[in-house]
Formats: C-alpha cells, sequence, structure tokens
C-alpha cells in the first residue's frame, strides 16, 4: 500500500487532518490501534474555539456542530460564594466559543471520512513508524495476524500522549518540558439539564469544581480530587453531594441530579514536546502536548497543529514549498506555549494546591478580585479563553 | 506631654502622616529611635505612583518633587535580548509615575516638619505603645537617660516591619502571612547618568537585572544574586561587569560605570499582617507590610495607608464620625492584597528561580511574549504598576 500521508491516530486530529488533506487534494491512510466504537467511548473536551469551528467548517464536518453546538458567549467565575461573569463576547470584541463535546466532533469527522470513503484501518496492532528520517518513510502494522507496511511520504503523528510516534524518536533528538498537578479531576458525565446556560469555573475552600455542559439535556461536572481518590469510592449521591458544597445558593437550587453516564478521575498534567518534527514524521496534538483541561485548550491545540500541518503539507504537493514544513514545529510551539501558560495560569487560579501556603491563598483571591474587576485582567483572560489568533 | 496622635517611627510613612494630620488640623508627635542622620542614610525606592504625588502635595511637601522627579511615562521589559516597551502612559489613560528617590521625599517632609515647628523626637530609645485597647493610649520612651510618657488619642506604628509596634500585639489578634524569595538584590547607587531615560527590568539567563535611577545624574542598578552573597565581596568592578551581561548590546554599550556611592544586598520578601488595627493602635506602612522591590510598590502602599488614615482621623475628629477608622484595616489591606499580588507576580515573571523546572522557565518566556504582544496583558501590567485607583 502507498499513501502521500500514513496518519498515525483517528482521534480528533487525525481524522481532523486526514479530512483537511483530502480537501486539499492529498491522499492519506489513518491507522488507529482502538476500535471505532472504542475511540467514541472516549469522554472529553467540549469547549471549541473559533479556529477549531473554522477548521471542521473547512473539514466539510460541521453541519451537525452548527446545528446542535451551543454559542457560549461567557463563562462565570464563582469564589468567595459570588458569580462573577466574564464576558467573553464583549470582551473580545464579539469572539465566543461553541460548546459541542469532543466524542460528537469524532463522530462527525469519522461520518464525512466514510462518505467519502477514505480508508481508516482500525484494530492496527503493532504500528510503527520507520525510516521517517530519510526520504521513504513507511508504516507497518499488524491486521488480523498479518504484517503490513504503507509506503508513504510523510508520517503525522497523531496518536496522542500515550503514542507509538513520539516513543519512536530517539530520545537525544527530543526534549520533553512536564508539569504534574498534585490532584486530579472527578468527573461525572449526566443526562440532566445544565445547572447552568455558561460554564461555571469555581475556587471553593473545599476545592475547585466546573459545571460544563455537553449539550442542553447533558451535563458535564467536575470536582478536584486528591490523587489518592478512586473513582469507584464515589457513589453518584457522593459527587452530587460535594458538587452542591462547591456551589453558590442559586446553583445548589437549581441542579438537577441523575444517574451518571461515566464517572472517571483523570490527573492534571502539563507536558511539551521540542521539537515537533522529525524528518518526515510530524506530530500533532496530544502526542506531542498536554494541557491541563482548565483552560479548555486540549482539542483546540490539536485542532491548530492540523491546521498548520494540513496548509504545509499543501504548500509542499502544491505549490512545490517546504516553508510551512520547515516552519511547522516553530509555529505550533510558540501557540502551544501560550496555551500551556492560560492553562497552567487558569488551573493555578482556580484550584487549592496542598501545597500552597497562607500568603499564595491570599493571593489567589486578590487575583481572582483583580481580574473580576479590571477590564483589562478580564480581557487577558477572555481572550485566551476563546483562542489566541493563528500566528 | 499630651498630643492627638503620636506617631512611632520618622520614615516616609510616619512623616507623610504627620504632616497630613497637621493639615487637617490634627495635633501629633513623630518618635524615632534612630537619628534624622541615619533615617536619611537608608536608600531605598525611587518611583512614585500618582496616588502618593497627590498626598506629598496635600502634605505642602511636593515643591522640589515637582522641580526634580522625572516623570516616566513608560518601563522597559528585557527578555530573550531585546527590549520592549510598556507604554505606562497610553495604556493607562495618561497615568503616570515620578521617579524622585525615598531619600528625598523624606528629606522634603522633614524640612516642611521642622518649617512648621511641630514635634519629631529622634534618638527615642525603648518605645513602647502602651494601653491600646483602652481609651487613653500612651507611648513610654527614654532619652537621655531619662523616662518620658507621651498620652494621646492614638497611636500610629509607621515604625518599619522591624518595628515595635506589631510586636507588642498579643500573638493570639494577628495573623502574618509571608513568602520569602531565594535570592536577593545586589544594588549599586552611582552618581553616574543612567544607562536609559526609563527603567529596564531585564529577565536574563543569568538572573534579573535592573537599570533604575533617583535622578538624571544618579543611577541605581540591582542584580538578583543567591542569598549566599556578601555585598563586600562584590568590587564595583564585578558589580558592572555582571551588570554588562546582563544587558543589552545598546544598554550595554551606553552604561556609565563610576564609583559606587552604596552597595548592599536586599533579601525579598512578601508579608502581610491582618488586621492593621488594635483598638487604638493603627500599623501603617512596612509596619503591616512588606512586598519585594520588583513591582516599586512598598512606598506606595506606605502612602495610600497613611492617606487613609489621616483621612479617617480627619472624619473622626471633624465630624466625629468613627466609620473611617472602623473601615481602615479592611479598606488598605483590599488595595495591599492586591499590591502584593502584583508584586509577587512580577517577581516571578522576571527573575530566575532555582528550584523551576525548564517547563517553568518555558512558561515564564511564553508570559513575556505573550504581555509585550497583547494589549489587554499590557495594560494589566501597566495599571498596576502606576497603581490601582484609590477604593
Amino acid at each position: 500500500m502507498r499513501t502521500q500521508v500514513a496518519i498515525i491516530g483517528a482521534g480528533p486530529a487525525g481524522l481532523l487532518l486526514g479530512q483537511l488533506l483530502h480537501k486539499a487534494g492529498i491522499d492519506n491512510i489513518i491507522l488507529e490501534q482502538r476500535s471505532a466504537s472504542y475511540v467514541l467511548g472516549r469522554i472529553r473536551a467540549g469547549v471549541l474555539e473559533q479556529v477549531t469551528v473554522d477548521l471542521l467548517e473547512q473539514a466539510g464536518a460541521a453541519v451537525r456542530m452548527r446545528a446542535e453546538g451551543l454559542p457560549h458567549q461567557g463563562i462565570e467565575l464563582l469564589f468567595g460564594g459570588q458569580r462573577h461573569r466574564i464576558d467573553l463576547h464583549g470582551l473580545t470584541g464579539g469572539k465566543s466559543v461553541v460548546v459541542y463535546g469532543q466524542t460528537e466532533v469524532t463522530r462527525d469527522l469519522m461520518e464525512v471520512r466514510a462518505a467519502e470513503g477514505l480508508t481508516t484501518i482500525y484494530e492496527a496492532a503493532q504500528v510503527q513508524p520507520l525510516d521517517f528520517d530519510g526520504p521513504s518513510p513507511r508504516v507497518r502494522y499488524e491486521k488480523d495476524g498479518q504484517v503490513h507496511e504503507i509506503a508513504c511520504d510523510f508520517i503525522a503523528g497523531c496518536d496522542g500522549f500515550h503514542g507509538v510516534c513520539r516513543a519512536s524518536v530517539p530520545a537525544e533528538r527530543i526534549r520533553t518540558f512536564e508539569k504534574v498537578y498534585p490532584f486530579g479531576w472527578l468527573g461525572l458525565l449526566a443526562d440532566t439539564p445544565p445547572v447552568s446556560d455558561e460554564l461555571i469555573y469555581a475556587n471553593t475552600e473545599r476545592g475547585f469544581a466546573l459545571c460544563s455542559q455537553r449539550s442542553a439535556q447533558r451535563s458535564r461536572y467536575y470536582l478536584q480530587v486528591p490523587l489518592t481518590e478512586k473513582a469507584q469510592d464515589w457513589s453518584d449521591e457522593a459527587f452530587w453531594q460535594e458538587l452542591r458544597l462547591r456551589l453558590d445558593p442559586e446553583a445548589r437550587e437549581r441542579l438537577v441530579t441523575g444517574p451518571s453516564l461515566e464517572k472517571s478521575i483523570a490527573p492534571l498534567r502539563s507536558f511539551v514536546t521540542e521539537p515537533m518534527r522529525f524528518g518526515r514524521m510530524f506530530l500533532a496534538g496530544d502526542a506531542a502536548h498536554i494541557v491541563p483541561p482548565t483552560g479548555a485548550k486540549g482539542l483546540n491545540l490539536a485542532a491548530s497543529d492540523v491546521g498548520y500541518l494540513a496548509h504545509a503539507l499543501a504548500q509542499h504537493y502544491g505549490e512545490r514549498s517546504d516553508a510551512g514544513l520547515d516552519g511547522y514545529s516553530g509555529r505550533c510551539l510558540a501557540r502551544i506555549w501560550k496555551a500551556e501558560r492560560f492553562s497552567w495560569w487558569m488551573t493555578s487560579l482556580l484550584h487549592r494546591f496542598p501545597e500552597a501556603g497562607a500568603f499564595d491563598a491570599r493571593v489567589q483571591q486578590a487575583e481572582l478580585d483583580y481580574i473580576v474587576r479590571s477590564q483589562a485582567a478580564s480581557t487577558a483572560l477572555a481572550e485566551n479563553y476563546v483562542g489566541l489568533p493563528l500566528a
């Protein structure tokens, strides 16, 4: 088998890249070690920046998102028992975000890919990128007990944090940056109407809480918990009880509880790989970087990475210029580090850190207080939340 | 002896308070354990916010500052080898700061106090605030081997971080918040023209540096150094040599060196006392809070404290209302915590922290890069630097 771009990983990054390349007339195959239903079963982010919305549009995968996605023009910060709205729309000259689950994005991309008759090989075992330093990269994998190889011009590593692509790069050619946070997020998904029209980010004595949503009927709530906690030790009732304690009276009253569809604990981590290009292999999305979910940047960064990459590959094939490919890593990383900074900052601002002293706690409250009173500080938060402009 | 307000400490906070009270027709005496020349010999801050300028005006001590102070409409951030100007004036709707040494402020206040014939008792030993919880506070001190007492209505503790006033409050009635930074500032004062018209705040691989000034002929430079360093181990030549390595080529070329008038190392500390009122004793300035010097907030916070206190005392005597006195602590602390936050943030942004990992270093660079590119983030820095409005 031969293709122009072999994409490893059929999550939203790989699928979006495949679609953008296809629209540019570039042949591609996606390899995925899991099944399609496994990929769809992963519950992830749900806040899309305008940049991501535009790329989904460009990929021809925006019809349902346009119909069902919920434009959000603000978020609420809850601290000291009071909610303060950050008017994203007003502060950024009309920008907003769209609440639409990552699972739905993935499903939409799968469907357009299937409709176009493009190849995605699911349950490909032992996937291995090969010879990406030379002119003729290959990807080897096993399927139904047989070894296969795909010859290609380029490999796109969209295979996530635990993927094989980054792991295939010799350690001396890669630099990694990491920060691990001393807590996790216990998330609960339920088919109940969200407690509020907008997301509520709560800084409380008992820890952080986030009231998020996937649709008008599906809520997603999170609680900051110590890393020692286990999801199975949390009954739904215990979750709702703790969430109530972290809300303001109005939200507490409006909260509709119900059986959980999913409940899990995710650790919080910041992680960046430099560079993101290794010969003819390009890393994109979680394969190259992780953000804590507080700033809702994970999926959006993956989208801007593959947006840059698709553009660079189109330049390579169309204009016979490698300027985009040569600039890919630097261009991505400039954006990524700003998003890493924002995600770290939002995390620091809103969580209780076990090691924080009394001084740090007061400074955190002073910062929250300053942000909601200062137009400049609110704007800085808002412009990052809706997404900085593409460079 | 009897007075309405006994002020302990004849630094700029105590002297400014005395002058503001006098203008409001309130009798006061200042007690200072050091000599006048010792107080004048302390080299401290040099950047005045508009709020401070206005209070000095109100105190009748602004003539020389108006003539000799240097209005600064911007500062420069130097990182990655490049300078980026923060246009304080343009970003804050016309606000600026005045560069004028704290020593000069103190001298001006001393002179107007002397001209008004008001009492300052220097070299008062064993100063002790007494009975401040009851209706009749007193201050006891020794002078020329004799014990004296001043009966008063109120005591103002303007006696600095190491002063007796805060130390006289029982531990269970006071809460302190503290952060100590793992480095100090080695400062050098020289009668040389400043390297630049505006202050340069430099974040470099070798650590922070600040090019400050006291006048067009007097420069003040600082270098971040480990706490283990000793000022006497730094020759002037070693200082200039290290400073050059932390500057950009243009500044390096323009730097004029010369013999040091003073050279010392100051540790960096954040410290806050809550509350700031204990019966009829009120703490103000460094007696209640310390900021690291990075944000140039120490003297300015002291000024706004005594501004609030003078106003509250005028209300007490003039309008027979204690609303101002009752609200003093809360009003001060709201402003102080915002300045503490800003000073901590500026310090974190610009220094190299020995414990910082590679991730933190990249985030710091991303933040600097973000600040100079974002109007909102630049404005947030600028509005804090020139001073948030008085509440």
